[in-house]
């Protein structure tokens, strides 16, 4: 607890505030009372710079010297951009060549220097290696770092902070940082809410590896929540499996009508990905009826032209 | 001056007070300071419950036993409906046969009692003379009535207790009661304050008539601000002719432009209309650079299906 603390203490100068929002009618559909952590307000579009300004910041003088390097084609390339400026410390983005020119164009903004890699991740983590390799930069995993995780957990910190007695709170699962993060925080500073993953149907490898007990991969990635499409690491995993109550699946169909309640009703513009765990609220009635429930918005990154609606 | 803070203070308990959002990346591109009053956060979706329950406040009770009518086939149908249900009042209200499903559906939710007439004007008149005749029921207009007028101003004087100093406030034009509202609060409360106008180049009727000295009519009406393709009125125009400093003028283009800037960029859903209004502060450099701008979000109700992007 004295560990995370500190965490957000660190963290807390380098990320917005982000407001907890409530809607009379998402709490109307879904017979529950529930309160948005909405990250899509945080610097960047997404929960990222969290993980981000926590990795760097527990680096010695000496490995900042010589920066940090990653390979993402989403919302955590932007992030660590952007935290390693803050912080004066040169950041390497291994970009896939298949990454959107957007997201390419927000990095560039951010002042990371880009390297542009074949699409695989083999092809990536060359790529990456090699810059380690000539620079001395830190390598720092979107997802599967420690540092990242205790970072991506602030956001439930903060959300905890402005309400409490929470029965529920629910993230999306992706690669596993931001629910890893939010089980520690909700366990550390509110041991009686339960914390609920949320997945697509079509990418359910958590759910498949809460049941076998092991890292499960995805056969298919069929889904429009495309910041959920990586699977589990070790590192979080080991957390996930202790403290996550369960995951909660929905369907593509769920995972748009959702975003369009929240972007129609609620008018503010979150990414599927996000839209997963609002869907969850909808889907589960049985769990949340009557239940004040948190969920983590975890990012608004959406390109409006190509919409799923 | 007095008055009009009898207004907000009648008004305030039957809406809810907004937030002012800013932007480090909207400052950034226009090179100003601006200040977004968000009404796209107002119940219904729309700044209009504001002068809907003004009016509706400041009937007799024999008069409020009778019932309020109105023709709208856009927000102000919605609005008047909930502050009259509200209020415990009935709402009769004419919307034309072309109205879209999801808006007969709204005002059937809030209580509103629909007659659907023709699609013109002269339709629509003498559907709502007739429910008056047989109900007895008031006549609210959406723009042109002194009490809706004074209501829509609420907007801009809860802006302007939250920040003050403002060089300019913007708000977009089209039937006129929110920019005269602004126009009356801006004056009482911050008369070093200069009103702006918005609109389309395509709808330009306020921009001519305030060069005419006339109420001028719109030869075409073809823009994507569906809420702005209405006429100034007898009650308004005085006001606008007397208080607002100049309109400005943007292209469909720019609309959308500025509309796509505040999706994306900001992670807020707001209509065409208000996005008329961002479109100004982008147009103009010479007048708001390093200035102290506020805009009127207006509204945030936009089908996500049929979007311009």
């Amino acid at each position: 607890m004295q560990n995370l603390l500190k965490v957000y203490q660190q963290v807390q100068p380098h990320i917005h505030k982000t407001p907890v929002l409530q809607s009379r009618l998402l709490n109307e559909a879904t017979q529950a009372s529930v309160f948005l952590k909405c990250e899509n307000f945080q610097k960047t579009g997404s929960y990222k710079p969290r993980g981000a300004s926590n990795a760097i910041l527990n680096l010695s003088e000496e490995q900042r010297s010589k920066g940090v390097v990653t390979h993402s084609s989403g919302n955590f390339a932007g992030a660590l951009s952007l935290a390693a400026k803050n912080l004066g410390v040169k950041a390497y983005i291994v970009m896939p060549s298949s990454a959107p020119e957007i997201k390419r164009k927000a990095v560039f903004e951010y002042g990371g220097i880009v390297t542009i890699s074949g699409p695989t991740l083999a092809e990536r983590e060359m790529a990456s290696d090699k810059i380690q390799k000539e620079t001395g930069a830190t390598f720092i995993h979107p997802s599967n770092d420690l540092d990242v995780i205790d970072g991506q957990g602030t956001a439930c910190y903060e959300l905890l902070q402005e309400e409490s007695n929470f029965d529920y709170i629910i993230a999306p699962i992706g690669g596993g940082g931001l629910i890893a993060g939010t089980c520690l925080f909700a366990n550390a500073f509110s041991p009686s809410t339960k914390v609920i993953g949320a997945e697509p149907l079509e990418v359910d490898d958590a759910y498949r590896s809460l049941i076998s007990g092991k890292i499960e991969t995805n056969e298919t990635t069929n889904t429009v929540a495309d910041g959920l499409k990586t699977q589990l690491g070790s590192h979080n995993f080991p957390i996930i499996l202790k403290h996550l109550e369960q995951v909660v699946r929905v369907s593509e169909d769920e995972i748009v009508a959702a975003m369009r309640f929240v972007w129609e009703r609620m008018k503010i513009t979150i990414e599927p990905s996000s839209a997963v765990a609002v869907a969850a609220v909808f889907k589960e009635p049985a769990l949340f009826k009557n239940k004040k429930v948190g969920v983590i918005i975890s990012g608004g990154n959406v390109d409006v032209t190509k919409l799923p609606f």
